[in-house]
């Protein structure tokens, strides 16, 4: 069964690269047609989305349409995959905003345009251009997510029931990335703002939302007990995720994550994870732990130490405890008679991927 | 004559006003149940939206509205107000890129919130949370002016067609916002480059494209021969429109346009006029306007002499009969038979005020 599943995955992923990739090709055609000067564009945010991620909103879409009962057809596959377009957006404008210099392995965009600007010897700042060009990619590319949908051809009626749901999430999103960055701000952690946001930025938009979005393309009316069951299965399932993000932030192996080991530990991060140690620790720890918290140049061995405090605060036994908690929650709600039974299997299954993933 | 549209255009911003002040109450009691942290969003959001602005873009859809023959109605007016808030996420991306400090004499939205940082002493970099903040709030503005427009209750008609449209028109927008970044960039000034990028930003993005989308919403369907008119009558009308702005930014009246004089001079703003003066100026005046332009330190001796050499060029006059040859282009076309006679009066005058204005 679990050899099916992934399967249906792989097949759907592939669909899902396919119908960006056709997008995307007509917009080239489009834009360059209006400027020869737009074809970095048109490159760039080729790559960025061709070029690998996991599908995550997506596949989760995919998840609500079949608890529906409904079947999925070209068009269908084609409204859902623009949520990679608005998960462009957010990454790019992420980036931007933390400054990272890197996303899976290579230059983030606006490195990227700063690396164009250096490279044509183009007039005026290089990080200048570069800020601006993320600025407007990621506009077009939430843009573009939008125009996707709406041009996906599918029922008016599903095309109508889905913008609600995609309004509200994207107003979600930004909510949960000002609360995100505000948070960084904060001069204490606390474990209950954190929560607050993973449920904002993960448990709403991961997974609960696109669920949502798919449930409603599927069945655009008479579908409240189905939102409602999805949304026992999705809310949990979302914190879960995002619990285990944190663990991989700390713990995660970086050939497998593609991150630094200790990213998050450099980046100060404000994390549920973090926040319980701090909790759970004593005066001097958690002074030792905050004085190098958010420190870009932490030694390997310092960043060994940090996790040795952290794993024996109690901290991370208590996350993967709250984990298999929130996923049993969540397997729970497959049962639910609103839940088409054909689905079940594949809900599991991407359930347990979320959770168990070590990437 | 001009009374009575005058008196409709204060009755219509007016509504428009209205029709914000009533969305983004809607938005606030939303995002406030969320976290209170949300509170300064709306607060700069609220001031942004409410305080000001010409309300252009929703007028010139209430000029498409009425030259297809049909009427106002409170939804129609909610769903093409909801282009002020594309254009609030237009100028608050706008601002960041261009590091400007104020906006209708008000700190700009990245100050707002780095003065916010330092006003609270809040932890990490203040510029840095300014220009996060300022990148989710053009976000969420964004997002807000689809949601604004998809629940205005307009018939789903309207709205299909509507979307059509306004998804182009955004993909124009973004595109047009690159280049004009990317022209800073230039080594060298470009009249034509310059007139393809007024196209984009001004006469497609500020007035044929709200045209089109007042005239479908009004026209669903049959509606080619008016598209094509108003197409007539917006584009040449949009050219016209940034060339009077060029005209502004550099010989504008400070105490009517709000801006610094002689703004476009210290930020070297790669305009039609500049690149004309350029293309007619003799080897020593034009290595003077080089050597001086985006000079933030220009002073009112200074921008007086560059004013002189610019007008002894000949490129005011230039540009002025060219505004004059476009805007007789785009009156011709309001005589066009697709055009509904009685909204004949309002596009004559909006025209007019659009190339005659000193604000």
């Amino acid at each position: 069964m679990a050899t099916e599943v992934k399967t249906t995955i792989e097949e759907v992923r592939s669909q899902i690269r396919s119908e960006l990739a056709d997008y995307l090709a007509g917009q080239r055609t489009y834009l360059t047609s209006i400027a020869s000067e737009l074809v970095p564009v048109c490159d760039a945010l080729d790559e960025f989305l061709l070029d690998g991620g996991k599908r995550l909103r997506p596949l989760f879409a995919y998840a609500g349409l079949i608890a529906s009962g409904a079947s999925p057809t070209r068009e269908i596959i084609r409204a859902i995959s623009s949520l990679e377009l608005l998960q462009a957006c957010a990454l790019i404008h992420d980036d931007l905003m933390d400054r990272s210099d890197t996303r899976r392995g290579k230059p983030a965009i606006h490195r990227h345009f700063e690396n164009l600007h250096q490279s044509q010897a183009m007039n005026g700042l290089a990080t200048q251009f570069g800020e601006a060009a993320a600025v407007l990619l990621g506009d077009l590319a939430l843009v573009w997510s939008d125009q996707m949908l709406n041009t996906s051809s599918i029922s008016t009626e599903s095309l109508l029931a889905a913008h609600l749901i995609h309004d509200e999430m994207r107003v979600e999103l930004m909510a949960g990335q000002y609360l995100d960055v505000r948070e960084a701000g904060e001069k204490s952690y606390s474990a209950e703002r954190s929560l607050r946001i993973a449920r904002y930025k993960s448990g709403k938009y991961t997974i609960e939302r696109p669920l949502h979005i798919g449930a409603v393309i599927g069945k655009p009316a008479g579908n409240s007990e189905l939102l409602n069951a999805l949304s026992r299965y999705g809310l949990p399932l979302g914190e879960a995720f995002q619990l285990r993000d944190d663990l991989l932030g700390i713990f995660g192996d970086p050939s497998v994550t593609g991150k630094p080991a200790g990213d998050d530990l450099r980046e100060g991060k404000r994390t549920v994870l973090i926040a319980m140690t701090l909790e759970a620790l004593g005066e001097v720890e958690k002074s030792e732990l905050l004085a190098h918290l958010g420190k870009s140049n932490l030694s390997p061995a310092k960043i060994e130490e940090l996790r040795t405090i952290i794993t024996n605060s109690g901290a991370v036994e208590k996350v993967e405890k709250l984990i298999e908690k929130l996923t049993q929650e969540s397997l729970s709600a497959i049962e639910d008679p609103a839940i088409h039974p054909s689905s079940r299997e594949f809900l599991t299954y991407i359930a347990l991927s979320a959770v168990k993933r070590s990437a």
